[in-house]
């Protein structure tokens, strides 16, 4: 049995535990948590939930702790601190910062002969190694990331900080003409615009000025002002009957040559009924890979390129050969 | 450079030299065959083309040889034989016999202290890949594979060798209404024939009883028998204006669970203009992933499952973390 430890039970700490009961091999052993453990009961029953602080023992029965955080200020702190004594995983997703991110991973996880994944999901994650494995097969050509239809919790929560705004949820949906292009093979430059468009509903304190509401979704710098975006605004009713999962999902498309006028389009799709869910179901597969690799003395920092399939499984090579190759 | 050595001049072997073209760390070497070298032109100038019979030195300057040979009887006999001399790679598809094959391989190459990958294109191969990826995932789920559209060579020479046929091209195409249940993550059971339909194209001798050879396509035992199958007669021109090429793809779709009514539908798909243009790009990034392992000291027998994405591109781990993941 492989003992996951939990750090954070928001969304994704939710779903990680959910992707435990569905691995016979993996075992839930603690939820940590940086709120008053006494304040938070979880699904799984018979599991203790601790303190954070219990962690810096560095003691804990756990082969891998997967660090639910943030990546703005969380997971840059957590994810060294808790590799410097545990395998550990996270799902860091801030682009720029990766390079810094898994150095001071890889070196904290090295001094401490474990194993530390970074930016394990789904984009980050299995959509990264869609695009690995298309550039690499077919090293002429270009990839495309359609992200949608979904809800884009960081554009929800911009929309709510907005005054006179009760609730909102963002929908990033791609835009069809430009899948087909793609999907065509046509290699098409594409603006950010020409891509996605953004879908919001909002919920609205009674006698807000909506007009200004809308304004400001719509010019809002980085979130909206690229997009042509939609503003539909409902009662807490209906936010709640229609909008309450958290579904996601997207394409990678990736279209090249093998030689002259030969073309080949390769795609990787996911629709996903809960983001959070998936994600730690993929967090899960690699914390399997995690334990493992650690098992035959492998240490440092890793990302889903350097990782072998078959290490993800509970399957034996021998399963994996007769039943899916 | 990766010295490559094509073994097999066929239409997968043109497939691997298109390949080595488009990877500028790549250069082939030799093209070996079993005909009279002398016979044989290549479509690229300035390399040589020799006698398998020099291979049998084990002495021939290459860092991978890829063997395009048939899995019914070539590859069982060469890939464990020129295993013991050189890192190999084939495609080697005949599922039953893979444990027999890999045991093979992976004796030769240990004791030779190479690598030799076997199985590898796309279905075995990168079609494997994303099953394991999603069983792994979520293991809570089933798989469906889809064929098509595209052209079989194995059912079109099955049809070629029928009395009164000149040539033949069979398409496998998959049945829409079992592709859209599937996709929609309803999990069906579905027999051989609600999955794929055969269209076969018939060029026929002049006189010939055109009613018998339909009738001895249409019942043909594991060929077509199982299928709902169509057959049109068309003339040789036709044939070869419309139905020259190889194309093919399919998908492999995944539908499974993360909880209780919480689901979740992976597909990854391919249209590929040329199948063995295709292979010989997977079995090009794959010969790579040979070449490198080997030179960390790695030996034995691999598939696609056993070995990371990074391993597969000439790009540095640096590069991809910093443009692909």
């Amino acid at each position: 049995m492989v003992k996951i430890g939990i750090l954070g039970y928001g969304n994704l700490g939710r779903g990680v535990e959910a992707a435990v009961k569905k691995n016979s091999d993996m075992e839930l052993v603690a939820v940590y948590t940086r709120r008053d453990p006494a304040s938070l009961t979880i699904n799984t029953e018979g599991v203790p939930v601790k303190s954070t602080a219990d962690l810096d023992t560095g003691k804990e029965a756990i082969d891998v702790l997967v660090i639910c955080g943030g990546s703005a200020t969380d997971l840059p702190a957590m994810t060294p601190k808790f590799a410097a004594m545990y395998n550990v995983i996270d799902s860091f997703d801030t682009h720029a910062r990766v390079p810094e991110h898994f150095a001071n991973v890889d070196k904290a996880s090295k001094a401490a002969g474990k194993v530390g994944i970074i930016s394990c999901g789904w984009d980050p994650g299995m959509f990264s190694i869609s695009r690995v494995y298309a550039h690499a097969v077919l090293p002429d050509g270009k990839d495309y990331t359609f992200w949608g239809k979904g809800v884009s919790q960081g554009h929800s929560d911009a929309v709510r900080r907005i005054e006179g705004v009760l609730d909102a949820r963002q929908y990033t949906v791609p835009v069809p003409a430009a899948l087909e292009k793609v999907r065509n093979g046509e290699n098409p430059e594409l603006t950010t615009r020409e891509k996605h468009t953004r879908e919001c509903f909002v919920v609205a304190e009674e006698g807000a000025d909506l007009a200004r509401i809308e304004n400001e979704i719509k010019t809002m710098p980085n979130y909206f002002s690229d997009y042509d975006t939609t503003v539909t605004f409902i009662s807490a009713e209906e936010m709640k009957a229609n909008h309450s999962g958290l579904p996601h999902g997207g394409s990678v498309i990736y279209a090249g040559e093998s030689s002259d006028g030969t073309n080949h389009v390769i795609e990787y799709s996911l629709k996903l009924d809960s983001n959070p869910e998936f994600t730690g179901s993929v967090l899960i597969a690699y914390a399997r890979a995690a334990a493992r690799l650690n098992s035959e003395g492998v240490s440092g920092a890793k990302t889903v390129f350097d990782i072998a399939p078959a290490y993800l499984s509970a399957q034996s090579g021998e399963e994996l050969r007769a039943h899916l190759l």
